[in-house]
Parts: structure tokens; sequence; C-alpha cells
């Protein structure tokens, strides 16, 4: 028994899209345990899609499809499916109703071409879609063949893989081994220091510890096979508790942590709230604070201060030490912590403001020179200075601050929650 | 003739690395005009990597290979091909000698197991790597068949495509139609809408035009082959402008553009300024906004208002107000505008405010509620509601809320530009 992903989609074979959705796909099989030796990729045409198939049938025995679920007329998988079994479509009024309630809730009419959406192969079950309009589906045409279509949406199918998909293959007996993983994340320490550090690590089979660089982090997986996720769990436990103590404050969390949720979680376990002062970041630090539901609990808000004035104005910055400093400075950062805090009466103040490129930059400031600053609750200020270099572009110099300065307050939050000797 | 890539590696299909080198190969081929049709992921294994083979060679007559050059005794590619094609493999000292000058260049001794790298099936040719060890190979072991392999490495792989696979395949005749293409992008019409009124430009074969439904917009892709971009870009041009007859104000730029670039012209254009207040945002809007180099130029910054205090005491936002109407309003929305334009002595103003979830609802105000207020340069004030929908979930409403900002701004802006009749 194994597996085998299909994609589907000419956009794939244009290069006009990044096919991320194998890999996720890969992933969550060998998190299942369920072996996978074939990926393909085929256009939206019925004879190329026949002979992928027609390839596939013979040598796995679950064939996952993603793409061309849509309701355009290149949109062929379902119908090209069926036929390739000789089997014809039926209507399913289920999904035609629930297709048009979805567009009824958002105000809009379903129009006919959605209403194919709603036929599936004569004895397929309906794969449901929360989030969009195409359902997709599992059907079994043959003994040991088994068929799942998904979207070729990443957001949609995750989570038809994660609702329907995962219970369903478990219900068939399949994923009995698990792999179990924690990607530990951590910040402060590049990829290979950290990998020097736990080298002794990598040559053990199970679990395994393996080093990814992330966007602003680094990553070890630790991962078992066990026949259960708590038996798994239980080999992975005393590798994660080395790694913490090797790598001590530079670890911030595992698997779903962000910098932000477990900056949250700090703030709510002291009873403390925060506001920022962004410049270069533009609100991308808030963004990111306000990803976490009920972050409105320790986060009330902030002022966005792109321009000089309104770093005088709204935060109360000096205009002398604007005009003497500069406001890509470590004092005007401090100022705007100070600021934004004492405005918004919150216990932390965050400050930020840096050169993001491509232009900006000066003699004595180049491009990716950020400055970050933080406010205490007894209002002393204390800001750092980061060079992330030109080289990285002003997408990542902007997500690097605000990850930087989440980084600096959860450090500054630990070690006041840690009891003194 | 057409193309197929096939990728090698087992950590393709554990998931551990997103598969980039299809989508650059993708690209690639479609700007040659070389047509492609699949694309394979398949292990370090080589009775697999054989049946890849032997599907590929049905059907395709240039394979290219990426992965399994390196050193270790998992890289099995360029012996597999060799033994698929029962040929053997012969030392090309000139390549030993070039690996081990590249190990002597940064002080190491050249090991036993990179000098494997060396040898390449009898009658092949090799791909120089100017920046790795592992040469590839170009190979044509039978007619109207030529064998293509490239390291897995994408930097590596780039280069020797760039610098000796585009022009072997050029001195073939291959590559000489250029495919050229525009995205088209739409925002206010949902995707079976506007493909339906295009619908009659779907069966045309030169350009071709195709929907794709993006997060937040809708697409067009409009492609043509021709001998020249030149030449191409003239067959799309009347496609194009049908379209936008077609699409009106739903149509609000191609390729590059992006709602925040455009709206950015577009004050630019006016020599008008903007802020924005946020809350179910979070600063999403200003960071959207701030990702385009030199929207200092225009936009000066905001206040996140996530709590309702700093909603009243920033943006003076009237308590009397928010406790009749609540926070989510467009009556709020409308006084979040106005507030941050006249606080930061913008032309244009900006307030969100909505419920993101997935909490906070109420009996009235389902999740993906969400108001949006904008004010002119004359103070006058406008709001209006959206419902996302509760199933599309935080991060998403977010996104679309901050996107329906932009947009309707894009379109009073143009409105107000254009000469009145």
């Amino acid at each position: 028994m194994s597996a085998e992903v299909i994609c589907i989609g000419t956009e794939l074979l244009l290069g006009d899209i990044l096919n991320t959705n194998c890999q996720y796909l890969a992933r969550e099989l060998a998190k299942l345990g369920i072996p996978h030796y074939y990926q393909a990729v085929v256009g939206d045409n019925v004879t190329r899609i026949h002979q992928a198939i027609d390839t596939a049938v013979k040598r796995s025995s679950i064939l996952i499809f993603t793409g061309g679920l849509g309701p355009t007329p290149d949109d062929l998988t379902t119908e090209t499916i069926a036929s390739f079994f000789k089997t014809s479509l039926v209507e399913d009024p289920a999904i035609t109703e629930d297709i048009s309630r979805k567009f009824a809730s958002v105000g809009r009419v379903m129009t006919p071409s959605n209403r194919k959406q709603a036929y599936l192969p004569q004895g397929a079950k309906s794969l449901p879609n929360p989030t969009g309009t195409a359902p997709g589906i599992i059907w079994q045409p043959k003994d040991d063949l088994t068929l799942m279509t998904f979207p070729g949406v990443p957001s949609e199918m995750h989570r038809m893989w994660q609702e329907t998909a995962v219970p369903f293959l478990k219900s068939q007996g399949w994923g009995k081994e698990t792999i179990y993983s924690q990607m530990m994340r951590f910040r402060g320490i590049g990829e290979s220091a950290l990998a020097e550090k736990v080298a002794h690590l990598f040559d053990s089979n199970n679990p395994t510890v393996a080093p990814y660089a992330g966007k602003g982090e680094v990553r070890l997986r630790i991962a078992a096979k066990a026949a259960s996720k708590a038996q798994a769990a239980e080999v992975i436990e005393p590798v994660v508790r080395e790694i913490k103590n090797i790598a001590g404050l530079d670890y911030f969390g595992s698997d779903q942590d962000t910098l932000a949720s477990v900056v949250g979680k700090l703030l709510q376990h002291g009873r403390q709230t925060l506001s920022v002062a962004e410049s270069c970041t533009g609100g991308g630090l808030g963004a990111m604070l306000t990803e976490i539901p009920g972050s409105s609990g320790y986060f009330l808000g902030g002022v966005i201060a792109y321009a000089n004035q309104v770093k005088h104005s709204l935060l109360q910055v000096s205009d002398r030490d604007l005009e003497k400093y500069g406001a890509v400075s470590g004092i005007v950062a401090e100022q705007m912590a100070l600021g934004i805090k004492q405005r918004l009466q919150t216990d932390w103040g965050i400050g930020i403001t840096g050169i993001a490129g491509p232009s900006g930059d000066t003699a004595t400031k180049p491009v990716g020179l950020v400055y970050i600053g933080i406010a205490t609750p007894e209002n002393q200020t204390m800001a750092r200075e980061y060079r992330f270099g030109q080289q990285r572009g002003r997408e990542l110099i902007r997500y690097l601050s605000s990850c930087s300065a989440l980084d600096l307050l959860r450090r500054s939050l630990i070690e006041r929650q840690q009891p003194k000797d």
C-alpha cells in the first residue's frame, strides 16, 4: 500500500504557481507513516490526466489529487476521473444547496457554472470543503484503490485534509504506525552554530534530529516512530529536554508557537499590557501580535509613525533628537517606546525605527540598520541596534525587525518573571 | 517535442524540502516556448527511478532531471540513468581535476566519494557546474531523446541552466518561439462571474485566456506564443484591452501591481496623502501600504486602535456612539477615518473595524462582519459593510479587510481623477 500525489493544473506547468501542496501532503503522509513514492504534475487536459491516472493505478493504492475542482471550463478533474473509470456523474442536491447557501451568505447568487461543482462520480462520497465552494470526493472505484480530490487552494485543501481525510485514512486502518514530531523553534542563534551544539544528536535513529533554516528562526525537527502518538512522544521527550537545556533562552517554542503567541502568553501570565510604535515596519508588528486570537487581552494598540512629524506629534519624540541623532537611532527608538507606552497607558512599549530600503540609506546608516526600543513598566528604556544587511531585501528586513522586537520583549519578560536567587 | 521534469530526492517525498526547482524549470521552459506537460517526483531508489524514466521516454523527448548528483551513496541519478540505457560509466579526468581544484581552493582535499561525480555515461557530455562540485550531463542516448541532469541545489541549477542548458537547447533549434503572458488582476468580482463575462475568449488559441483564483483577488492570464516578445505582446494587446473594457473598475492592475501599489500611484499622481486607523486588522493595512518602496511619499502613518479607549483617546471616536452602535459599526468606521485624517493632517483617512474571530461575535454581529470608513479631502465620510463569513477564518478575514479598504479607496481616487463629462 502506498500513496501517490497527482497535482492538476496548467498553471503549475507554466510556473505561474509554486506547488506547495506537494510538500504539505508529503509531510502529512509521512506523519501518518503512509509510504509515498511518487508525485506527478499534469495540466488541465483529459488525455494527459487519464495517462497520469493509468500510470498511478498500476503502482499506488491511494491517489490524492489536488486542483481542477473550480467552476470554470478548464477545471476537469472530477469529470476526467469519472470518465477514466467509465462512471457517470450525478448531482448531489445537498452540495448544490450548500454552495448556494455559501453564495447567499456573502450576498451573492450562485452562478450556473458553480453548479457543476455539485456533480460527483456515482458511488463517490463528497469530501466537504468548509471554507470554499468546491467539495472534493472520496471514492473507492474498485478494491484496493482509494481516490481523494482536493481543490488547489492550499488553505481549503489543508482544512479538508485535517478534518476529513486524516480521520478517513485512519478509519481504513492506514496510518497505524505514527511518526510524531516536534518542531523546536529558536531565535538568536544561527543554524550552523546550533547544529554544532547539538551535533551529537544527529546520528540518533529514533528519534531523529534534523535542522531546518526558517524565516527569522532556526528549527530542529525531533521525530520518532512508534505505535502510538503517546509512545512516540515518550521517545522524543528526553531529547527535547536536552536541547532546551543546551539552547537556553534561544529556544522560544515548538510547533504552533510563534514569537507573538509566546509573548502573548507571558504578558497574560503577568497580567500586563503592551503597545507599539512602528516606523519602518509600518504596522507589521501590530499585525503579527494581533494574528493571535485573544490578543485584545494584552495588546491595546499603537501608532504607525511612518513620517517624522507623527513621531513627534503622537509619540512626543523630541524634535531636537530627531534632528541631532536622526529618526533611525537608538534614542528615537527609546522615545517611541516610552511615548506609546505613556500615551496608551500600557505596562510595556516597543518602538521600531530603521531603514528597510531599497533607498533611504546614508553614509553612516546602511539599509538594514534597525533600532528597537523597549519601555518597561517602570518607564526605564533600552534600545538595541540590528544590522540585517542590505542584501536581505525590504520585505525580510521588515519581517526580521518585527521578530527581533518580539524576541527582545520575550527575553525581558522571562528574565523578570524568573524567581531571583 | 515536449519536455518533462523529473525531480529525484527522498527528501521531497518526506516533505522536508519545498520543490522550487519545478516552478523554475516550468517558467524557463515556458519562456523558451518548449511544451511541458508532465512533472514527476521520485525518491532515491533505482527501481522507481527506472520506472519514472520508462514512463517519461514514451511521452517526452527532453528529460530534465534535478537532484541526486551529490557524493553520498544515496545519490544515484547518474548511474541509474546509465543503467536504464544499458550504458557504462566512464571517468572524465577533466572533471576529476576540476573537482579536486575546487576542493583545493577552499583548503580542503577531495574525498574519494567526490570522485564518483566525475563518472559520466559513455557518450554523454558534462554540463559544467561553476558554483558547486557536481556537474550535470547532456546526453542523447538515442534519436529524438535528450537528457539533462542538474543538482538539486537551486542556485547551482539556475546558473547551469542559464549558462549551458539554454544555449544548448537553442542550438538544437528549440526555444525559437517565445511565450509571453500578462496576469490581469481583479477585485470586486468573483471568479465565476468574471469567467462568465469573458467566456467567449476562453476558446481562443493564441492568445489563450485562463482564469485563476487568488487570495483576495481573481486573475486572468493572457498568454501568447510568437517569434519574439514584442510580437507576442502585440497578440495580447487587443484582448487585454477588451477585458479591461468588460471589467471596468473591477480590473485593478497586471503582473507586479498590487492594490497597495496601485493606490500609491493614484495618491502620488494626485499629490495626496493618506493615514489609516485600524482595529481588527491590527496594523496589517499599514504593513500592506508600506510594503511598497517609496510609500513614505504619500503614507504618513496611523493608529492601531485595538482597544476601544484608543479609538476614543487618539481618534476622537464618540464614546456615546461606541456605546450606542458598538465598536463594529459604520458610524465608528467613519469617525475613525475622519479622526486619523484630522490628527495626521492627511488628505484621506481610512478606518477599519470588524470582528475577525474566532470569538467576539454577538447575536446581531457575526464573525467576518467588517466596516470600512473613508474620509475624503473635504472631510466627507462614508462607510461600507462587508460580510466575509465566519468560515473564512481569522487570517483571511483580516487580509480581505485590508484588501477591501485599499480597493474602496482606489475606486474613490479613480472616480475623482476621471474628467467629468
